[in-house]
């Protein structure tokens, strides 16, 4: 008997497991691949591994403007993903540790909810069967492969790839096909653009980057266009042959060659064959239906990460994760969705908090929007050739509050947490001028952009 | 006759002139050399261009790890070096504009204060004389060149140089050796050292990197020490030769080769020369004494900057004047010198803010103190093989308050300032815990940490 058994060992469950078990609480994670989840197996970790090869490479050519040269520079690709396994292989193990080291027991094998009684909830792993009093779902997501004729068949012979194949993808594609220029695609087709491969991205929307801020996007998208990545946006994937993907665009049927194909154009919740129907877990549109406790619509049931379909973030996952695990301990906790930070890791990367020009617009918020180049860095200067980042605040304006910050240019993910902190504590403007940033750095930009709005 | 004369042109005084500006003071700036200071022209920025090409040369020296292969790599100091006065000069001439577009009156002549009558204050500057109200006072500060024989006929020779000079520096010394392993000895040991300088760093204390948390000075002190840097510590110097730096270690005099000297062993508030009897402001050990309002003994007197003593960073200069410039205005403001950040800007970098564990036991304050590997960051793995980055936290016991944050690893300098508004903020550790750090960075080690602390 459990007190909490844990379906799925990705951030939400992993990091939930070691938080419910110093909090005294007996648990199980039940996970049948490996720990870590998409985040660490075959998503944010592994391709941060590729992109700083590839930052690396871009580097070398772009040295001779910073007074470096090199007579050649070259990217194995095969020694790049080998490295990447070695990386993930010591992260999974780590976790593992971690898990030990918190007296978290851990199942290898598929979970599966048989259903509750007086004493509690029984769950199915392999071939044994387990009672906890709680449980928390954290199933996570799969790439959504949508029904475009030929797709399966390309996936099935490896022609088309998911984030998991690409990552294992031995040999560079000359002529790579990404369908979707979100988060994902985005960061495949700068790694892929970076080592050599030509690259397409196939875009709905009229727009790359989703629901990123349009200015910021717009840059991300020129810096890319200048890279030689070649967009199509607007364009509807009709389908994919063997070394071609159909599409139509300004009402014309079109076709590109590719010798590989990602799919990457968003992920689904999942929800089915773990039993939820077992007990009445409530789904809307294939994601559990969660409060801000985390709380699902059954007592004693919680469901964090990806499987509630809220946010689709590693960092949201883990904080979801701890937000059900305080609530099952009796502390009070909820989750503040318009805090969560996200990150583009392009070059330039991009990194955003809160609300944008377009959010502020539907919900015709009162708000004052100005953009500042990053030239008011000096090391933005001596480290950016020819760069073109800014900063862009969203500043409610009765009260002066920050609402949201957004950033294109480097080091924009490491600097975007302290932004997401002045729109969780609601700190106004002038709290921010009396606040010391060092100099110099890019950061500071954000400082004095306070003094401009 | 205006409302406010600043006499210094470097980030305390232009910061402050375009923030009184903007406040409708009518406001004199008066600088004898460049605007931008030490800080712009030969501080700060100028060595973080040297170093970003540094650590461009240093990936390709290390890019085999990653899977990249370079052929030859061969890094030009004189461009380099053009390349930094390039990028100075485009700084300059941002702050000549900002000055322009805020109303700030720019005179290039050495200011010094005449006198007062009821009228107000009496400056000089080329040949004129100007009336102010209020007076800023910024002068900065100068390399500290001490009495050691034989240094001051090497400094005039071009044998041995400050930070000024050693950033003109043409051709790259076989063999440096550098007095004083502070910020600026550090950095530019670090930037030589990258480009194949033999380095020899002689330290009177024993330890480097001046009042940083010993545990992360050691730190650094072992990555210099594997990239071979030669560190002479409790060594002090007793003679400076033609082509040698005599130094007396463990009772014994001994002396190194050098075709280069570099002095950093501290710098020293400018307060001569600039007719501060004449209105009889007060010094303590050649330093401007302020209060917290970086208010002077004398009435309507401020003084912000270096030439205080207080703390010699850029960014306190630049807050620093902002006090005194709200305090003019009736606006009621206040440092605090407790929540600046610093940096140190080499390869991997330092940044730090608050209490260390040396000012901790000096205090007498309870707090608990722990380190913990940047290794829990997916990122920090994936950019950094071999490395031993650390954060380590400052605790305080009762209230559990965020009183320091100690970090050495790359992106630090980015990171640190929202340690910093935790500290000035007093946020406590349960406080972070509930914020969303985005995954994966380096940064979120300092969240992970709350929870193992």
């Amino acid at each position: 008997m459990y007190d909490l058994i844990i379906l799925g060992g990705g951030p939400a469950g992993y990091n939930a497991a070691e938080r419910a078990a110093h909090g005294g609480l007996k648990t199980l994670l039940i996970e049948g691949r490996a720990l870590g989840g998409v985040c660490l197996n075959e998503g944010c970790v592994p391709t941060k591994t590729l992109l700083y090869s590839a930052k690396i490479y871009d580097y070398a050519k772009h040295g001779a403007e910073y007074g470096v040269r090199f007579e050649g520079a070259s990217l194995d690709h095969a020694a790049v993903i080998d490295r990447k396994g070695r990386v993930v292989k010591t992260l999974v193990g780590g976790i593992g540790a971690t898990m030990k080291r918190a007296g978290v027991e851990v199942v290898n094998a598929y979970g599966e909810i048989l259903g509750r009684d007086a004493e509690g909830f029984t769950v199915r792993a392999g071939d044994k069967e387990y009672k906890g009093s709680k449980l928390l779902i954290c199933t996570g997501s799969t790439a959504a492969v949508p029904p475009i004729p030929g797709l399966r068949e390309a996936v099935a012979s490896g022609f088309a790839m998911t984030n998991r194949e690409i990552l294992d993808l031995k040999k560079k594609p000359e002529k790579l096909v990404v369908i979707g220029g979100g988060v994902i695609g985005l960061e495949m087709a700068s790694y892929f653009n970076s080592i050599g491969s030509k690259v397409t991205v196939i875009e709905m929307l009229d727009h790359i980057a989703g629901p990123t801020d349009g200015e910021i996007g717009k840059i991300l998208y020129k810096n890319y266009v200048r890279k030689g990545v070649e967009f199509l946006l607007g364009a509807k994937v009709t389908a994919v042959g063997s070394d071609s993907v159909r599409y139509e665009l300004d009402g014309k049927e079109q076709s590109v060659k590719a010798d590989a194909v990602l799919v990457s154009i968003g992920r689904r919740a999942m929800t089915q064959g773990i039993g939820l129907d077992s007990i009445g877990v409530l789904t809307d549109r294939g994601a559990v239906v969660t409060n801000e406790k985390m709380e699902t619509n059954v007592a004693n049931v919680w469901a964090a990460g990806d499987v509630n379909g809220k946010s689709m973030l590693a960092h949201t996952a883990y904080r979801e994760g701890e937000v059900a695990v305080n609530n099952m301990l009796g502390k009070p906790d909820r989750m503040n969705y318009l805090s969560i930070p996200s990150v583009i890791y392009t070059n330039p990367e991009v990194a955003s908090v809160g609300e944008t020009s377009e959010t502020v617009r539907a919900k015709g918020l009162d708000a004052k929007i100005e953009s500042y180049t990053l030239k008011y860095s000096g090391r933005y200067i001596a480290e950016n050739e020819g760069g073109d980042g800014i900063v862009k605040l969203i500043i409610d304006k009765e009260h002066r509050k920050i609402l949201g910050v957004h950033m294109i240019g480097n080091y924009a993910s490491e600097i975007i947490y302290g932004a997401a902190m002045m729109v969780d504590r609601e700190m106004r403007v002038e709290q921010v001028q009396k606040l010391v940033f060092p100099h110099p750095t890019v950061g500071e930009v954000i400082r004095e952009a306070m003094f401009m709005i």
